[in-house]
Formats: C-alpha cells, structure tokens, sequence
C-alpha cells in the first residue's frame, strides 16, 4: 500500500514534468527536444519527492503539489546545463550522456536553460490555474522559488563556487557555498511542498531547517563517497572537500549530524513526516 | 503638467529598478554589483514605460505597475548579457559600456544573467506584497512573463535566429523571428501593464496587438537606420534586413503600417491612449 502510494507519486512527478513542457510549435519544436533531453537524464527527483512529501506531511493532498515539484525540477535541470557549459565546469557528460552543449551546441544549450529557467514559473503559477492552490499560495511559491534560485540563493552560491576557485577554500566558505548551490534549492523544494498544502508559518520554517541540515548532509556524504570510491582519484586530488579539510571520520560525524538535525526539524509534522525521516536516513546511508 | 507626470514615471521607473535589486549580503556583494552595472547601462527603458502607460490607459493607477515594468526590464537586462556572450553575438560593447563578460568574465555574466532572469519573477510577485495588485493578478503576470520571455518567445526567437544563422534567411524568417526576439517582451510589458490595471481581455487582446506590430515597426526601422547610418556599411554587408529582402521605399512604408495598425489596435482604449499613439509615432521618426 506505502509502495503503490510511492510509485504513484514517481508516475505523477514524471507526467507532470513532460506534461508541462513548453508547447514549441513549428519552427520550435526543436527547442522542446533539447528541453526533454536534459529533463530526461535520469535523476532521482530528489527536489520533487521532497516537495510532494511535505505537502502530505503538512496534512495536504499531494497532487496538489504536483505543479510545484515540477517547477524545482525545471530550475534543478537548467543550472545543470549552465553548470555544464565550457565556461563553468565545462562537463562533456552528465548521468553518462553528453551534456546539452556537447549534444547542441554551446549558444543552445545556453538558451534550453534560459527556457527551463523561465518556464519554470509557468509552471508554479499553472498551479494556481490547475485548481491545486489558491492564488496567494502561487505567488508566493514564485516570490520563494525566485529567491531560493536567485542570487541571494543557487545563483549566489554557484558565484561564491566560482570566485574561490584557485584559491584555497576553507570550511567556512564550503559551507557558505553548499548552503545556497545545493541547500537553497531543497529548501525551495521543501516550502513549496507546505505551501502548497496551506501549512502554517511554524511547519514552513521547520521545513526550511530540514533542508538546510539535509544539503549539507547529502554534500558531505557525497565528498566521503567520491573518496572511497578509487576511480575518482585524479578529480579529486586539487579539490577541497569536506573530507580534505575534515578527514573521513570526523566528515562522517558531521554527516551524521547534520542528517540529525534535519530529522529532528521534523517534530512539528509528527508521524505524517515518518516518510521524510526515513529519506532522510537512506540519503546518509547511500552508498552512490 | 504631463511633462511633469512623464519625468515622475521616468523617476519611479529607475527607483524601482535598482531598489528592485537582490540583497546580495557579504561574500555575494559582487553579484550586485555585476546586476547593477547591466541594469545601469543607460537603456530608453521602453518596456517599463509601455507597461505603466497601459496601466494608465487601462484606467489604473500607473504606480501600481511599478512593480511589473521592473520585472520586465530585468527580463530584458539578462537577455542583453546572454546576447552578448561569445557563444552567441560575441560583442565586447553594450551602449557604449564592456559588454557584461567583457567586464566580469563569462562565467559571471552567465551567473548575472541568470540571477537577473530569476528576480524578475520575485518582483512580480512583489507587486502583490506591495500591494500594488490582488494575488491573482500577480500569478498571472508570472505566467505571461515566463510564457513571453520562454520557449514560446522571446527565447524561442533567439533559436530561431541561431538557427537561421548561414542560411539564407527571408522575409517570413524574419517577421517570425522578430515577432518572438523582440515583440514578445513588448508584448509582457503591454499586457502586464493591464493586468496592473484589472483591465478586461478586450484590453489585453487590443495590448497584444499594439505590442506585436510595434515591434515589427521598431525592427525594420533599426534596419531603416543601419542602412542609413554609413559608418555601419560593413556590418551590413551579409546580414539579412528587411532592407535588404524588401528595399529601403517598400521597407519604410512597411513599418509605417505596422506603426499605424499598431496605433489603430489602441482605439479601445479610448482618449486614454493618446500618449501611447504618440509613443508610437516617435518610434518611427525617431533618428536613432
């Protein structure tokens, strides 16, 4: 019965991702490939799940949801194609396939994740219009994903990424970083999800907790897994991680840690919010 | 009098734009100022006037667009740094100015553009938090927004203009290019101020119309002027105008039509709009 209500939540997110691409006629219809291909690379819609799952936990119906999660998603796929592009990371693949420049072209794959970007608050407002949520709960679901995405979040913490390249980076300036490149997101995640369920002020803040503690668990843990994993030995030699200014045992401690706060930010949802402790748990304990 | 009520507008616009801007705290300072330097390079503002002029038109109060022109001039301020990027137009100079990655490097102009993109859609919805508009007015400003500047739009137009590039582009290319390049930005400015307004679809409909033939108008006149202006004769040389597929005579009495058919759409609106025809008018004699 859990398992169905899962996989059902899975199939919904899916549909609700394709089902809400632009609608690129004509002349266009080459911009929507280019949209469904990095859409379909295959993550685990991590940012999605989350948002459906503090709706319920918020005492919601999660289908009502469904607009937001996809909307994350959507900003999610775009900062992993600029990510991608020759002048940050400069990847040739992502998930196994080649990244959306490799595939079409530097000046495509700039404009597919301008798209997405955009699109995304098409979606967060179809919300509105599809009946899930009223009207003051898709604006500010737009006001939230724009700030968490935003300079003063994603956008902000993939500068900081940038600007301390060369130099030798601390702790302090990882966790700056990853609070808003990976947390800032999740947490956009996590809100939209109560909002959409009308949760109350109390349930929205222990949501943003959540995340926060949850990003950077899953960074560290991240760090700790690129380490023992020997393949990786040449990326890793330059790079600062958790576990080149921790060591292993204390960066697993903190992992640990910050997987309990995220856990413990949960009390307000009770035991509707069983689920999410759960993931929480699993994230820490994965083993890629 | 109404040179006195344009010079506030002219004012309010400004304001808005830079008290607009993310706040940027600490280590993510640069970031403002990159935002502030794109937003400062001296653009006529065109859209944020259109958008408080239609509210006006509508029968609103035009400060209560304030919030709207702001998100559209942001739209329009990213589009201009990724533009500019070398793996689209590859221009060093911007009005004058270093272009964005000519001045900060293209990973940080990539970023800029991207924050710039994001934060309109915060204020957008700002305009319900200001008061400005009820909620619903404001999700579906978000949804015009991203579906103008989106994959169906103004995004959609620089595809289209990627893809042309080597072929040799005619006539239908172009008017198809440049109604999604240019005249779906105009067109969010336009609706956007009516939805400020609570303006009915009549409205809106005859706002979309006015917005799509004026930037026809505007685009052959810039080609008008280019060919016009001596100084530009090698630039000319393999570019595709509606100059060169229609020639100068046919080509200026094509944008005098499209100016007219644009003014004509304004008769709904009433007296209202005298300041918008006459908007219209300079656009096609101005001489620059």
């Amino acid at each position: 019965m859990k398992n169905e209500n899962e996989a059902l939540m899975r199939r919904k997110i899916e549909e609700t991702v394709f089902a809400g691409l632009p609608a690129c006629e004509g002349a266009l219809s080459p911009v929507r490939e280019m949209l469904l291909y990095s859409l379909e690379s295959g993550g685990k819609r991590v940012r999605p799940y989350l948002c459906l799952k503090f709706c319920e936990a918020s005492g919601g119906n999660w289908e009502n949801a469904l607009h937001f999660a996809a909307a994350v998603e959507y900003v999610h796929t775009y900062s992993l194609i600029h990510d991608d592009l020759p002048c940050m990371d400069n990847d040739d693949y992502r998930r196994g396939k080649l990244s959306s420049h490799k595939k079409f072209g530097e000046a495509n794959a700039l404009l597919a994740g301008d798209a997405l970007l955009t699109h995304a608050f098409s979606l967060a407002a179809a919300a509105f219009g599809a009946g899930e949520v009223p009207a003051g709960a898709a604006v500010r679901a737009c006001a939230e994903l724009s700030r968490l995405a935003g300079a003063d979040g994603m956008v902000g913490g993939q500068y900081i990424d940038l600007a301390s390249e060369g130099a030798q980076a601390d702790a302090a300036l990882l966790f700056a970083m990853d609070r808003l490149k990976t947390g800032a997101l999740i947490e956009a995640a996590a809100v939209l999800g109560c909002i959409a369920a009308g949760a109350d002020e109390e349930k929205i803040t222990a949501a943003r907790t959540f995340a926060v503690n949850l990003g950077l668990a899953f960074q560290i843990t991240d760090d700790l897994l690129e380490q023992a994993d020997e393949g990786n030995s040449d990326d890793a030699n330059n790079k600062v991680t958790y576990v080149s200014c921790f060591g292993t045992k204390k960066a697993a401690a903190l992992a640990a840690d910050y997987t309990e706060k995220a856990i413990r930010a949960l009390d307000v949802f009770g035991p509707a919010a069983e689920d999410l402790r759960a993931f929480a748990g699993a994230l820490l304990n994965r083993k890629n």
